[in-house]
């Protein structure tokens, strides 16, 4: 007996596939103002997984928290040119307060570098005040037309990191260090994913930054999905808040910044790279519940076997759930676990205990098999190496496979019209190109150096351009 | 040579003194839009660590965390009668989104009762969804016309609890529970502040709640704060949203509920319990920094030396930062960790060295003196123990000392005017004394049992009401 399709497979129609995922996995749901969205408690634990490994980074690089305002007075905006621009078509706005209409409109922030630049201007007076290193994790506003769970929604969740420097030398190499060491670090190492590190063209850089630096991710349907941003500013916002620092040597100089951002879209990512057609896969370094410890019937000695077993493994270490609901019939549990991409299953019935075994269902290479039960604390934890490495390796195996080498613009838009990145050099392709590349909704997604390596020039020759499809 | 004086002391001007004390310790800063507030590292520090153990006690009750919202259809506004009228005046419109008017203005949560319902009527089906239980880490604005840092600002940061129960007495249990397991428990454990459960008044209750349990404080100038409450909301939500469940015997049941929320006011209140003239005294459970060491000079010898106990300190298990800033005077830097209150300061000076100690100055008890190097690292954490013993101990002797038991309102009056508290039988009282203190501007903060414990009833004969000027 065939088992119907829980989802749309992939094959068939991906975005469909991924509305079902979100629907029946239930990481989110739509709220009520257009584009706003709940996330459920299984995609918050995804996203406090997330905060935790990367907030570990951020604070290892000497970063630290805080937390500035979500409103923000419309006149600040403007200060900026390029950033206003950037961010005007997109922004909610606060008329009334307190019951009456406010002198200034107050926009709710699309980003907080008005509002940060506004104290750094404040808080640097001195060379011994630099570098100033600060990042918040907030929740952001941007309207947004076309929204779609965790991609593009119109409030979103992230990090936004903001420094100061007394160098440009400075700024460039901390950028670059949360671009590889925080970014590129926690996207390998917990997410799995194989991502590319890349400078933005002019084109697609920040709105009032310098250089920006990107992580592109492959998803499953061969489009890419820029994972985090980090933008060295320049000396634009230090101009226009004054933002200056008395040197050793006595004089005031305007300070060098940087900032960079990552989101709640890392969720929509990981589902987009790592899921297949039963659902999610989680890697197991990321996931909140790395194993769930299944009561397959309601029998004592079965309930008590399975916490048993449920706190003998939360000593090894792992991260533990025991689903002891047997209400709910168990077939229904396991397909629902399967969605959720929890790495492993174990599941304990009555017959199980006669052998002193349990089946151990392995959601990310697939496949079940009995485990004696006093194996289990010894082996699930290399398992799940196996597998967080088993995914990573997919995940750059995708990339191998569909992206093609190309040496003019119409084979880049055929490559990657059949699904697929395209490297072509940007010394074929420039501005010009680009704009060309647009007309087929292709962007460049960014350039990389001859040898592999992020260009510290973005005309340098032997760049390459990375061009893609993108979400 | 007399010091002078860094704040304003707090025996002349208790308000001027915590102005003094948030402007130079730094927790924060005034925002642009009026009323609201930049968290600035140190004080972000403080509520990064009250997240870290509220955060951990409320998991253990069960509770997952979710994320909704921030912008709210104002028509969800007008579901509960008496909730919107509670919330109206303070409200935040956002008119316009994305470059156009909105069709329906959407309003700036000011606590997400509203919307989180609306999902919870969606997501309860069957008893098997009950309990659901909610837990949510957010920012809320609310207009805020006498704004002041920390205790009452236009937008703050909480966390806010909701969950629903197939019984009454099943919500009960679980408000009461959160009222003594996760907010008692954590205020006198880790912010070791002698705080008063109790139970509010009808008057006092929240806007839609049935009852409202609550933890009162005693600031140093002796006037009382509210720190968190936990409210059993009975079924008013779930008629205003239709939220049922259809329960065993096939019955669609409406559900019970609970709400309960504490904020970034916590931090005023730890500034307000536990600051000296000096400044902060942050309680060494709560630090984020417990210890500092401080290298007193530049000098090779000392500044290597430092980052050697800081490692040594941190192996122990404590929370540490060193201080090897001596481009900045030793005197200023030291004055600095006062006022910000970490709880030791290693201070190391070449002639230190020489004998093979340092100065450890304790900033809780006050004093100081030389100790063995080899010493520290066994005897610092014990010192911290006796330092979080002894702020609960001050907290605990300053509320009983300034409490009065009168028998009339008269004397309720005189006793709160000469600056503490008053316990007042609640016969005595009753609601119309109530609003006769109210023109005192005196307030029953909370009703005890004769026996010092939670009333389940709050008209039952026995009962104290505590009354208080409050922030």
């Amino acid at each position: 007996m065939a088992k119907a399709p829980v989802l749309t497979p992939r094959a068939e129609d991906f975005p469909r596939w991924y509305q079902d995922v979100i629907a029946k996995a239930e990481p989110a749901d739509n709220g009520p103002v257009r584009g706003t969205m709940v996330i459920r408690p299984y995609g918050y634990g995804l996203w406090e997984r997330m905060q935790a490994e990367m907030d570990a980074r951020i604070k290892e690089t000497g970063a630290r928290n805080a937390y500035f305002p979500l409103l923000i007075p419309q006149s600040y905006l403007t200060r900026e040119a390029d950033h206003v621009e950037g961010f005007a078509p997109e922004l909610a706005v606060v008329t009334h307060g307190g019951g009456k209409e406010l002198e200034e409109p107050a926009v709710v922030r699309p980003t907080s570098e008005m509002i940060i630049n506004d104290y750094f201007s404040k808080w640097v007076q001195s060379y011994r005040d630099l570098p100033l290193l600060i990042n918040q994790w907030a929740n952001v506003v941007r309207w947004e037309l076309r929204p779609r769970l965790f991609l593009r929604t119109t409030e979103f969740l992230w990090q936004e990191g903001h420094t100061a420097h007394a160098t440009h030398e400075e700024a460039r190499d901390f950028a670059a260090r949360i671009h590889r060491e925080v970014y590129e670090d926690f996207m390998v190492e917990v997410l799995a994913m194989d991502v590319v590190p890349g400078r933005k063209t002019v084109r697609e850089r920040f709105a009032g930054a310098l250089n920006t630096l990107t992580l592109e991710g492959m998803m499953g349907d061969g489009k890419a999905l820029q994972m985090a941003t980090s933008h060295e500013l320049g000396q634009n916002f230090a101009k226009a808040f004054n933002t200056r620092y008395l040197s050793k040597d006595g004089r005031r100089e305007l300070v060098w910044q940087t900032s960079w951002g990552s989101t709640t879209r890392m969720i929509g990512a990981l589902v987009m790279t790592h899921g297949d057609d039963s659902g999610l896969r989680v890697p197991p370094r990321l996931a909140q519940v790395q194993v769930v410890v299944l009561a397959v019937k309601d029998d004592d000695a079965v309930l008590a076997r399975v916490r048993e077993i449920g706190d003998r493994l939360r000593a090894a270490g792992l991260r533990v759930q025991v689903d002891d609901r047997t209400d709910i019939p168990f077939g229904r549990r396991a397909v629902d676990w399967e969605l959720k991409g929890v790495p492993a299953r174990v599941e304990v019935g009555p017959r199980d205990l006669e052998n002193g075994t349990a089946m151990l269902a392995r959601r990310i290479p697939g496949g079940k098999e009995p485990v004696a039960l006093g194996a289990l604390a010894d082996l699930l934890p290399g398992m799940l190496e196996e597998d967080q490495a088993l995914l990573l390796r997919q995940s750059r195996e995708r990339r191998e496979s569909r992206t093609t080498d190309v040496s003019t613009i119409d084979e880049a838009v055929e490559a990657v019209g059949a699904g697929g990145w395209a490297r072509v050099p940007w010394g074929v392709l420039g501005e010009d190109g680009e704009a060309t590349l647009a007309e087929h909704a292709v962007t460049v997604r960014c350039l990389v150096a001859e040898d592999g390596s992020v260009p510290e020039d973005g005309d340098a020759p032997g760049n390459v351009a990375i061009v893609a499809r993108a979400y």
